[in-house]
């Protein structure tokens, strides 16, 4: 497998509020060719350091790509520290010179002293055309290794980085072809997945199997490489296949789509509409399902009740029930989804009341405490739940119950 | 200036989906004592990479830390390769190993061979206490240089951090104080701000300022740098108050308040209260509203009119004003606020009715219109604003707006 290595430059990457991203998207583009990256550096715009990491990539890696510093101010080094450590002269390409000066003055600016700067190019190099702004990428081989200079912005570097790199790349994998797959769970805890799943998948060291867990779900990443895309395929087919069968409902997509798009999907299927009434999420519910374009295909609205008044007075819950069971109760939760349906005529009534925190728990029902209810022509039920986590997990997680109710209930 | 460098350690932050962030918070806290970052490295868990990326380091920084890497299971090789390029031998510290004992059959555990590497530490070593999880951190001192290595979890690397490493930091460090400001502007274009504000901040190099932008706001971050804490934050005063007078009301937060923030805490003191009724933004106003604990006290509730029937319906705007407007209107967007005010009995009624896209938009009416309505007990308002960007900037635009529009109007 060939080795990748990924340079960013800047100094603001080297300060509390920003640190490099450009090499997630760049990792994937590298791996969908077989490409593994074994070690990435942030450097500032500090020509010592920069060289000396230039000259540790060039030593170990066969692809290098560095991201930043192509601008036009004086801090920007990299065009220069690559030339010194490749060994090539930097001269002005006047054709790159009159790119630039049409897209300033087309755009009402002048061109300085500091633009041309942009012009220079280390000998022997290609360009790399930027539509998206006055710095080009470049790339050029050295010994047998290849290297890429892209400017910082995504904008700029990744239509540059898949047209007009990835051609190189794909010839110097010399047919490693990789297939992959994402699988999203959620309604089981990280163990338990892993106690299901773990006699499937250690089984296999290609397709490779990474577990990653975020606030609510747990994503599988399964690639495999072959000599042909179908093998690969067939390679990720097979584990998938088993995957499947052994993690069930849980299992909620296997496409990339998040659980929006596929409960979205399912919904609109179905020709079934939502509405939710919310109290500790605040809207996060609708504002999740709304993230989708189209929702409106499906999605009616929302009452956000953050008081026992607003429940009554727009929802119609009883203050009688309120007071009875209290406004985090299973009581409330229904009348609070049959609500909702009624006033929207929605299919689907979805509702969440509970405590968020940090305050407003009591022993009875302390914080993490969240009941979801559901209504429809037949019926309402609800559930509780108690959630870990600070206010913002918690009511993250009571979202994602929440959707994940109704994709249980209604769409399987 | 004393220089620091951080290496993240762990294969995981070589793929496509996790990269290193622990970097972020030691930066600050590093910077905290006047100790600068000067070059970050993220290396798998592969030794003879690690063991290169420690050498470099110890040859060209005075403070080394490492996060990750001190796991039980074979991958994680920190502490072995630390001690190999430091010369120091691998003893087994049986109080440690009592300490991991006690806290895995505490819960049920067994401990296993693996496990037992953890109790493995450098001779000449000091080891840092982890209350919060198994592996404990260490800290040694080699040619006057200090090297940390810290487990990789936050929960678990920063209270040890914090209470174990940072007096360390501040003896090194011989009395260089630092003083911080973090001032928030919205409501002005990047390049309008900087052209206010460049012929001021230009003149400082100390204190250093440094212009972030976000998807709607701007972060001032102001730093100085003196022998004393007092001196430091003179020197920071004394540019944040010029910087203050020229921006003026744009500026929300001098104290790193986000906006939802400053306006709750200027709705509590002036005892409004406010209801929103949202359409493109889906519940997000609300949403951002009530991510601050105690949003009760001022926010009643929102109403999420997903489509025209539900405007009517649930907010009483009249059917033949969305016929005659249509929905994406300011006089909508008006009918929206007040029935939201009249339906809560809110101080000021908030509305956002627009064109998120990708789809829906029109000649007229392009994706990206939006019309903010607002409500209280003497008038009803709209502002219409066109936004750039996509669905996901289009509604987080929209909300700050709507939220902004609160503060300049009822709490300035």
């Amino acid at each position: 497998m060939l080795k990748a290595e990924i340079i960013a430059i800047g100094s603001e990457m080297l300060t509390p509020y920003r640190t490099d991203t450009n090499s997630l998207w760049l990792t994937e583009r590298l791996n969908s060719v077989g490409i593994g990256v074994q070690i990435k550096t942030v450097v500032g715009d500090d020509e010592p350091l920069l060289e000396e990491a230039i000259r540790d990539a060039l030593r170990r890696s066969d692809v290098i790509i560095s991201t930043g510093g192509l601008g036009p101010t004086e801090d920007d080094v990299t065009r220069k520290v690559f030339s010194r450590v490749t060994g090539r002269q930097l001269t002005l390409d006047y054709e790159v010179l009159e790119a630039i000066r049409k897209r300033l003055t087309s755009r009402g600016y002048k061109m300085t002293p500091n633009n041309e700067r942009q012009a220079l190019v280390p000998r022997g190099s290609t360009l790399l055309a930027n539509p998206n702004g006055t710095a080009p990428g470049l790339k050029m081989e050295q010994d047998g290794k290849l290297i890429v200079l892209l400017p910082g912005p995504p904008r700029e570097n990744q239509p540059m980085f898949n047209e007009l790199v990835m051609p190189d790349l794909e010839k110097m994998s010399r047919g490693v072809r990789i297939a992959k797959r994402l699988l999203k769970v959620t309604g089981i805890g990280e163990s338990q997945l892993d106690d299901q799943i773990a006699p499937i998948y250690t089984q296999y060291t290609n397709p490779a199997t990474t577990i990653l867990f975020t606030d609510s779900e747990i994503e599988l990443h399964i690639t495999a490489t072959a000599e042909s895309v179908a093998r690969a395929e067939d390679l990720v087919e097979d584990l998938v296949d088993k995957l499947e069968e052994k993690i069930g409902d849980n299992l909620y997509s296997t496409t990339g789509q998040t659980l929006e798009e596929v409960i979205g999907d399912r919904l609109r299927l179905k020709r079934y509409t939502v509405a939710t009434a919310e109290s500790c999420t605040g809207g996060l519910v609708a504002e999740r399902i709304t993230q989708v374009p189209g929702s409106s295909d499906y999605f009616l609205g929302s009452i956000v009740s953050y008081t026992n008044e607003v429940k009554t007075a727009l929802l119609g819950v009883p203050a009688r029930l309120i007071d009875t069971h209290g406004p985090v109760s299973g009581e409330v939760a229904e009348a609070m989804a049959r609500g909702i349906k009624e006033r929207t005529g929605a299919t689907i009534g979805l509702s969440v009341t509970g405590v968020a925190g940090p305050a407003g728990g009591t022993t009875a029902v302390p914080v993490g405490t969240v009941y979801i209810g559901l209504a429809d022509d037949v019926m309402t039920s609800n559930r509780r739940l108690i959630l870990p986590g600070d206010r913002h997990l918690i009511r993250w997680r009571a979202s994602t119950a929440a959707l994940e109710m109704v994709r249980r209930r209604y769409l399987l």
